[in-house]
């Protein structure tokens, strides 16, 4: 079988775009010129039982609250604005009578949160596994959406809120721990139960996406779903540059500093190679620093300044006064 | 577990449409006002392994045909033209290498005898079965979109093509034939390859859908993916009128009247209330059926008249002199 980027490369390869197509696939979510003044954006996310979720890590509510969030978070990332919803979902029978009636009320709620009409969808009944399939479509004006391939030499790299939150939260689900089940330590639960509502319940950084894309500032930008390491790799990829990022600018989670070593990794790995974090990375000319600051103080989001896009390709980290490559995925191999 | 039916409701209970939603859910496809002088079209359809299909039943090809094809028939159905599409795909580890690519390569068959541009989609490992998720967005003119509800009493109810062979077809794959294994008839073995070739390659009535749209010739559309019993009730429902249809108007595809009665049903039967048949069901005002014969020879589609709305709720079914009750599906009890 071949594996999901496999898969996804000669789906793009084989992909013909019509004139009306500005970005099709390849990038967090198409974008379509409509001959007036916005631009459509699409997007679609599959979550699939047993592959990015198990059915007894969280209420029903969570993870249909999640199936819509993460592609809505992809609509942010382009910085537009999403507007409508579909939603096909598979169900099994040993799905409890109240399941499906909290799944559903999850992924509405979240929609409703966003501003966004659920116009369609389909559902089906499931042999063994609960898929839930969603497809969102935004709007932003016209030329505005902010792809992957805009990173120029000379940007700076900034990141939304903390890093490494959410992969914890992961390995804490996997060992069975679950936000309903307090322990003794009130610190610890207190962080270990942040750590595992980052990853059941991420928070799409729609105002702020919409904000970069609204006021020009970004000039590359991609929400961090397989980690930071792995998604930065994406946008030099696609703009053709490299990076140096530095260690200790890496906005590292509180729970994560507090228990990575409990789960057996350095918090700055977890930070630097954990997926499903919904934060956004993206680059901006230096001279929008200001301006940048000012939008996210006014919608009370950390950003925070991570590193810069350099001419030279390959991405590189410096740490304790060190520079070293850094691949994708790969931080865990050389700290 | 809740029935589709009953999902379906809860969701369209709980969607509440922005301004710009004139159709929600609860139509062949949603309409999106776009403010210029084209409306949006969008719906999605969901294909999951042992509940749709099985695997061994066609090469590959045939299936990531048919799974883009009943999306693509849904914009046909509103009166409009398919324009981009998302495909979303969950596969299990045991399927062949080459599986994928002809499931693929099938999508992007059908995209382009269409003319749509696939623009995204997912990709995911999926434990047990195999699951094809499109999403299809279309458009048609600012108003034009043909909904399920518009049917008038006094309006004649037309159907494309012929019936019945979609569900003898997939009898015969249930029973272990294969298009690829000919017996030793040769009429019998090219009826049931017909049989079986219309369950698992329909071909959307695009070019007429899209013509009753922009002409304005129908007053009601939806294509026929329950059974036309089944269908026909949804538009008797949302446009609030009955209607009669007559048995022997009913365009009986040829290999359901010889095969219908080896395969252990009436093959009128097959027609009334066999699905995934992917013809049109419209209404019409009589005065427009010159132009709609016209429309129908032009694109060398067949089209019968088959009965009438009346302002009298219900829906019967006259045949050998006789008028009684049609229920949705529910011929099979009464002939």
């Amino acid at each position: 079988m071949p594996g999901e980027l496999e898969i996804i490369s000669r789906i793009r390869e084989r992909a013909r775009k019509s004139v009306d197509v500005r970005i099709g696939i390849g990038d967090d979510a198409a974008v379509i010129e409509t001959g007036g003044d916005m631009d459509l954006l699409a997007c679609s996310d599959l979550m699939v039982e047993g592959i990015h979720f198990r059915t007894e890590w969280s209420e029903p509510r969570l993870l249909g609250r999640k199936s819509l969030a993460v592609t809505l978070s992809d609509v942010a990332a382009m910085g537009g604005a999403p507007r409508f919803a579909m939603v096909s979902i598979a169900i099994t029978a040993r799905l409890a009578p109240n399941f499906v009636d909290e799944l559903i009320e999850g992924i509405f709620g979240m929609a409703d949160e966003a501003g966004v009409s659920v116009i369609g969808g389909d559902t089906s009944s499931s042999r063994d596994s609960l898929f839930i399939d969603t497809s969102v479509i935004g709007q932003c004006g016209k030329g505005e959406a902010v792809t992957r391939s805009g990173a120029l030499a000379g940007d700076r790299i900034y990141v939304t809120g903390t890093l490494g939150a959410s992969a914890l939260g992961l390995r804490l689900l996997e060992r069975g721990l679950r936000p309903g089940k307090p322990g003794a330590d009130g610190v610890k639960d207190r962080l270990r139960l942040r750590a595992m509502l980052r990853h059941l319940a991420p928070e799409p950084r729609l105002s702020f996406g919409r904000a970069m894309g609204e006021g020009r500032l970004a000039t590359a930008m991609i929400d961090i779903s397989d980690g930071l390491s792995t998604d930065l790799w994406h946008v030099l990829e696609e703009s053709r540059v490299g990076a140096v990022i530095q260690g200790q600018a890496i906005p590292v989670d509180e729970c994560a500093a507090a228990l990575a070593e409990q789960a057996g990794e350095a918090a700055l790995t977890l930070a630097l190679n954990g997926g499903e974090e919904y934060e956004l990375l993206f680059t901006a000319r230096a001279e929008n620093d200001d301006r940048i600051v000012e939008v996210a103080n006014s919608l009370g989001v950390k950003v925070s300044a991570i590193g810069e896009i350099t001419g030279e390709e390959g991405l590189r980290l410096e740490l304790g006064g060190r520079i070293e490559p850094l691949p994708a995925r790969g931080f865990q191999h050389i700290i």
